[in-house]
């Protein structure tokens, strides 16, 4: 089967185009027509870098490289669109394999609204997939970016922080074997929930629509760690971002897989990243309207600190312990080679 | 240097966003507002698939990736608009190397009119890029799609083909070494010219848009061959597409550079691929404006066939030298592992 023929086969198991789609994959180019402000964002995952085919399902890591590209959109508010999936694939991988990435896309695709109406299929020396998504909203000042948060803003956050780190650190750590107990034991679903926040997470796209709405000013996803996306905002709006680490809402199970690790849950949950929840800062007359919001939907939303000025000070972000104590706050680089991610 | 610096300083050397660009890359997406139709491609370039830094430069790559992609949105009659970069790259490949990358992808932006508004940055066992286009037009029937060619309507071709194949053979088959004479002869210049066109090759997008401007029915970029993009017109349109074999202009310098490898110039030049030439279908009435209008940005347009009426057979594309042998219409598929690219 050749590459235009296994693109046929993908495309056919796609959902429906929607609205604003009046030309979908197959052609030179894909064709909308938007009716309003578009939000583009790229994202990719790596075999080897972001995931492993040890431990991830080719349908998980299909469906983990639309969510997190869709996470992004979640992050401005923003509506899902279309995507555009770019997949590199080594010649050992066969026919089969790839359509169960594509299933994976496909699933997510329909779960979240989104149409793929573009893709590209070459060779690629290790599993890879680039994806850019579209989102829409009527107006830009609609979408809510990194840049607005202001003095006396709260901040919240929503579901729960840490879950991706100790799902990764169940995969990947052998200390963390015994975290719950026996293979079979009561912990076993919990140890199945944190794997599932590693590798198939999910975007906050109906969340993030919430708290635009509410008047969010200022908003991103957790995906390089609290400390480190706390920071993005800190700088893109010039203020100072105070996190109280104890109010931080902790992932189930958390803390005893942190024990297993010899780790601190709090460092996990400040610094681990990929939890791909929302951080943003709303006005204090807004938090109980999106609290409220956000219940509706099923997703919690805690508060756990405030924007101050900078003070004529650099912009930064302070994760602190009630004892005064700051969380390190280790950046995330995805090219770090030590790191598995 | 972490990834969010480098992506700064990556950022820094892009030209001015056009003026469909409300917020650029450093947030957590890019804001545009449209305003009419949007035509969308992604496609990709992968070390040891589609190019080998042994014979490419750095900026080179850059270049190519944008400029590929780009010919998707020349062959729909877009005008460039934005382009979303995922650049993947070895440990072993440094900053300055990746700026460099950058710099070729900036050049393509600035000579394009092409706004880079995303950009993501990871770690990847080979160096790769996925580059995501969109271009615009008023409306969305302003696009030309693959799928109108109709029996009647001439078959056109901008530029010369057979070029970049024969800039692929001096790159990598020994037996071209001397197919212009010694290295410091007179036919130097058409040998770097060759090359030229298998590693930075030119997306026409001038010559898209006047080609939809007098009313083309169908277009496609010629990157797979033109036996192959014409087989694609073909299905696309249900129809019959005769090509004149000994119509097709060849690239300068073709001949020897075949004669040299002991092949076909007419087949390379049917089937070599990635010319990025544009092949289009015109109603009879329109061939004069479209040789004007591309006479005026120094564009050559040849006729080089015809549609026809499938009468009931499978719709097919046949090139047919005047002896009546025709050509194989060999596919290009960019996942056979003996071929480079």
């Amino acid at each position: 089967m050749g590459e235009f023929e296994l693109l046929a086969l993908l495309r056919g198991r796609l959902p429906a185009a929607g609205p604003q789609v009046r030309l979908g994959s197959g052609d030179d180019a894909a064709v909308t027509v938007p009716g309003g402000a578009v939000a583009t964002s790229v994202d990719a995952l790596v075999e080897g870098v972001h995931f492993r085919r040890e431990t991830a399902s080719l349908r998980q890591i299909g469906r983990k490289a639309l969510s997190t590209a869709l996470s992004d959109l979640a992050a401005m508010g923003a509506a899902a669109g279309e995507a555009y999936v770019w997949l590199g694939a080594p010649a050992e991988i066969g026919e089969a394999e790839l359509l169960e990435v594509g299933e994976g896309l496909a699933a997510v695709a329909g779960e979240t609204g989104t149409t793929i109406t573009g893709g590209d299929l070459t060779r690629a020396p290790a599993l890879s997939l680039a994806v850019t998504v579209t989102g829409h909203a009527p107006r830009p000042e609609d979408f809510v970016t990194r840049a607005g948060a202001r003095p006396g803003d709260a901040l919240v956050v929503t579901g729960a922080l840490g879950g991706a780190a100790a799902g990764l650190l169940l995969l990947e750590d052998p200390l963390t074997a015994d975290a719950f107990g026996p293979e079979d034991g009561p912990g076993t679903a919990l140890a199945d929930a944190l794997r599932a926040r590693q590798l198939d997470p999910t975007p906050r796209l109906a969340a993030g629509r919430a708290l635009a709405a509410v008047g969010a000013t200022a908003m991103i996803d957790i995906s390089d760690g609290l400390a480190g996306d706390a920071r993005h905002v800190a700088a893109a709006s010039d203020a100072l971002l105070l996190v109280d680490a104890e109010a931080i809402p902790l992932a189930p199970g958390l803390a005893a897989v942190a024990r297993a690790a010899g780790r601190d849950p709090l460092e996990l949950a400040a610094s681990g990243g990929e939890d791909y929840e929302l951080l943003a800062a709303l006005p204090p007359t807004a938090v109980a309207a999106a609290r409220q919001a956000l219940a509706a939907i099923g997703t919690p939303l805690t508060t756990i600190g405030k924007v101050e000025s900078t003070a004529g000070t650099p912009p930064r972000a302070e994760i602190r312990r009630r004892d005064g104590a700051a969380i390190p706050a280790r950046g995330f680089d995805q090219l770090r080679p030590h790191r598995h991610r």
